[in-house]
């Protein structure tokens, strides 16, 4: 059995419809033709710096035109995109870069001094700086000679890994999720035949972080189906509807607290969306009921999603038909996944919770160097997410508990454990226990639990301003609270479901 | 690297939308929970005969639900379907049925006749018969009692073999051309990329022999889109147009003849089309430009196509928006297709006629037990199809000429070598020559020239009344002249394009 190779997306898109806008920002529009000359320069510029098929090369970027090229550079040359989350600490960048063992750095404009950091605690990454010049409107690389010679690929090896994209779990200890080209053509196409696809007309709206698997995927929907795609650099809601209203966008996807303040931004301006918004896909964990009931009502068109990184965004969705009929429900897998339910490593029935399994081409095939990680979470073929759910009698999903602990803010996802590792790095800290509290704008943030050494005098305030130099900012705990010994089972594990109960038996307390 | 498991596709429709309609005919309209507990039953009893895993089973049956609800129950069992076609004569299909080494003949009633008198030469072959009956609109097999313990399969591995379907070549000798459930999958999703998706709202319908990449490929269609077909068991213009004024039907897959009869029929009826029909999917070679022109004067969505069976059906289309700038062309390749014109080895560039290649995954790895024909045929995972044509400057098709001899008749493939070689089976013939000439009904027709022994009496009535017993009807030559020695080239080779020359040299003539 051989791979499936097929031809480089861009570039058919390039060749089919050669005219055709593929990609809009405030900065440029960009015909498919444009997109591809574009990425064709790139991938000869990065081709001098030595990058070539199978080298890791970290991208630290905006969402731009930058990011976009850069990707579909990569693409030419074979190369593994690791994506860095911008709002990481440099520390927390500079233990993912040694981790997936980056042979270069990209950075645009807006990160050169970050960029800068890493390279002096990394002296031997190569590191380039992406620029859109202003005049000519073209990416390129500051100060490199294109490679003339540079061997492009023309064809995409699906069973090549396209990124590495690293999630935290349990653990605390994040880990590279190896992203193929097939999980992402698997997973263009089951979301093509569940949400319908309208080559002419459709216009994805793009303002989730490209560094997640949800904005990143898009941009291969993007070159997959041909269609055009409106790149955002950060959510900006008034903006985002003028798009919905005025530049025909027909798809946009978005975490809750966004729809929210679309809706503000809508009640705000007397505006309502125009009949060629055909699907909010509405991802990043459970969302609100009234919200759904809100939009139930203005007949916004919302599907619900289901999906991880490791399973390439979306795996599940509700269609609009169901949306009212099952409220609450994320939907039913995509055509490709196959989903049941595993409680104590049996397969339960309608209504039985237990653990959110997944199997399919769209499914990661394990994590990077992490043969034990991989061993633990993927059995037989089937990923065991770690998340609760129940199927009801006609197969929908509802899920109960993204992995028991997980804190997700804002659409991001936080581990408690990740959170825990870093205050117990401080010397007065004997105990932490992290979980996350309910909050109107963010959907949860997190808190902390500290039982201090005897005859510490540490303070809440010291100690979020000590978390704030080792974790990105929407990882530092909103408050953190001074406890006796933290709450644990039998054999000493953390019981994190009983930390709120402290709360209410009085503790001393400083919030950030 | 493993295969790639994905759900059945049927149980997946039935399973996301049990109440849909997915399939009517003039006799029944289920949904796809319905189709699917059918398809269930039917595979009980097909095991019962013995039909498992990588059985072959023959299918001798007209369009109809029969041969439909027995597509999806070899599927379930993992055996592999021969479709027969139903012209053929006897002699051809014992042929046949000897070449696949079929275990198995199913057929429907109305063909009950000739499955006995093939059952009577091959006494192993397993037979049964699949009948609708009347009170309950149940198909099943005539009394065949069902293995409730028969085990059914859940998952379709893309890379196990669908289907064996035979095509004739240059040779004149039938090869089973392999179809994976991979080659239907990437066909249909290359094809929904390219046409568009309206899950919700699209209607299929189909009036192509189901015998037929191009009519089979439409039944897998309806189960991966999970879209509504319409299936007729011959072509009637009449029906077929009430169907897309008063069904909704979106789409429908023609060849010329039908097409121009359709018209014909709107006219007689002083009707025109809805705008429900987005897409008229003409194939089966060449289409005759006033056809193309005057579907354009009436706005009808033609999208021209080329495709064998090789390649599972459509492999290249022109889109509605090029029809008239690129009239003619068959134009540019679905997404997972790849194509290339070579002539002496070379690949040639823009305006250069030569063979045209496709690779891809929707393309046949090769022939049944054929090692010969495929490594003849398949080079490097490129097919060299035979077949005639140029790219433009843009990457259009144009295809010149169906592998050079081969000769279309309303949509049939006819190949020369079959007939000569039926026709030199005769005593009294020394040589025979067969080519394609212009009809104004049928497109073409094969005509035969065919020099005698010295001293033979034969006259053409008498030799077409032996070729009609010999060969399928359609294939019978419509014309047979008797001539001297046929024009060759120097090694002895037929120059079958000379053949036409000899008509006006004064030839001895019967027409059938």
């Amino acid at each position: 059995m051989n791979s499936t190779h097929l031809p480089n997306w861009l570039q058919r898109c390039a060749d089919n419809t050669p005219r055709k806008l593929a990609i809009s920002t405030p900065e440029i529009a960009w015909t498919f033709a444009e997109l591809n000359l574009q990425a064709l320069q790139l991938a000869q510029q990065l081709a001098a710096l030595g990058i070539k098929q199978g080298s890791r090369v970290a991208l630290l970027a905006s969402n731009g035109v930058p990011f976009v090229v850069c990707v579909h550079a990569l693409i030419r040359l074979g190369a593994i995109l690791v994506p860095l989350n911008v709002r990481l600490t440099l520390e927390e960048q500079l233990w993912l870069l040694r981790d997936v063992e980056a042979m270069a750095l990209l950075s645009d404009s807006t990160y050169t001094e970050r960029a800068a950091a890493i390279q002096q605690a990394l002296p031997t990454l190569t590191r380039a700086r992406l620029q859109l010049e202003t005049a000519t409107r073209h990416v390129s690389l500051h100060n490199v000679t294109p490679d003339q010679h540079a061997p492009l690929l023309d064809e995409i090896d699906l069973e090549a890994t396209h990124a590495i994209m690293y999630t935290s779990g349990t653990t605390g200890i994040p880990k590279g999720v190896i992203i193929t080209y097939k999980m992402q053509w698997w997973n263009a196409v089951g979301s093509a035949l569940n949400l319908g696809h309208q080559g002419e007309s459709d216009c994805w709206l793009l303002c989730m972080p490209l560094f997640h698997i949800g904005g990143l995927s898009i941009l291969m929907k993007n070159v997959i189906y041909g269609i055009r795609i409106i790149v955002y650099e950060k959510f900006d809601a008034a903006l985002v509807n003028q798009a919905i209203r005025e530049q025909g966008v027909s798809i946009i996807s978005v975490v809750a607290v966004m729809l929210q303040r679309m809706l503000a931004e809508l009640d705000a301006s007397h505006q309502r969306y125009p009949s060629t918004l055909r699907c909010v896909l509405l991802g990043g964990g459970p969302a609100p009921r009234p919200l759904l009931e809100d939009c139930a009502s203005r007949d916004i068109p919302v599907v619900q999603t289901y999906g991880l990184t490791e399973s390439c965004s979306q795996a599940v969705t509700l269609s609009p038909a169901d949306a009212l009929r099952k409220l609450g429900s994320a939907g039913r897998p995509l055509l490709p996944v196959q989903l049941r339910i595993v409680d104590e490593s049996v397969v339960v029935g309608p209504n039985q919770p237990g653990v959110i399994c997944l199997k399919g081409p769209s499914i990661t095939a394990g994590y990077d160097h992490r043969p034990d990680a991989t061993a633990t979470t993927i059995q037989d073929g089937w990923l065991a997410t770690g998340d609760i759910g129940y199927l009801d009698e006609e197969g929908y999903l509802y899920v109960l508990d993204r992995r028991s602990d997980l804190i997700i803010s804002g659409g991001e996802n936080i581990y408690p454990a990740e959170i825990e590792a870093a205050l117990l790095t401080h010397p007065d800290v004997a105990e932490a226990g992290v979980c996350g509290q309910s909050d109107p704008q963010w959907g949860q943030v997190p808190i902390a639990f500290v039982h201090l050494h005897p005859g510490s005098t540490l303070t809440p305030t010291e100690l979020i301003a000590y978390a704030t130099q080792h974790l990105a900012r929407y990882k530092v705990p909103r408050a953190i609270y001074l406890t006796p010994p933290l709450p644990r089972n039998s054999s000493g594990k953390l019981l994190r479901r009983e930390l709120p109960t402290l709360l209410s038996r009085g503790t001393q307390r400083k919030s950030s």
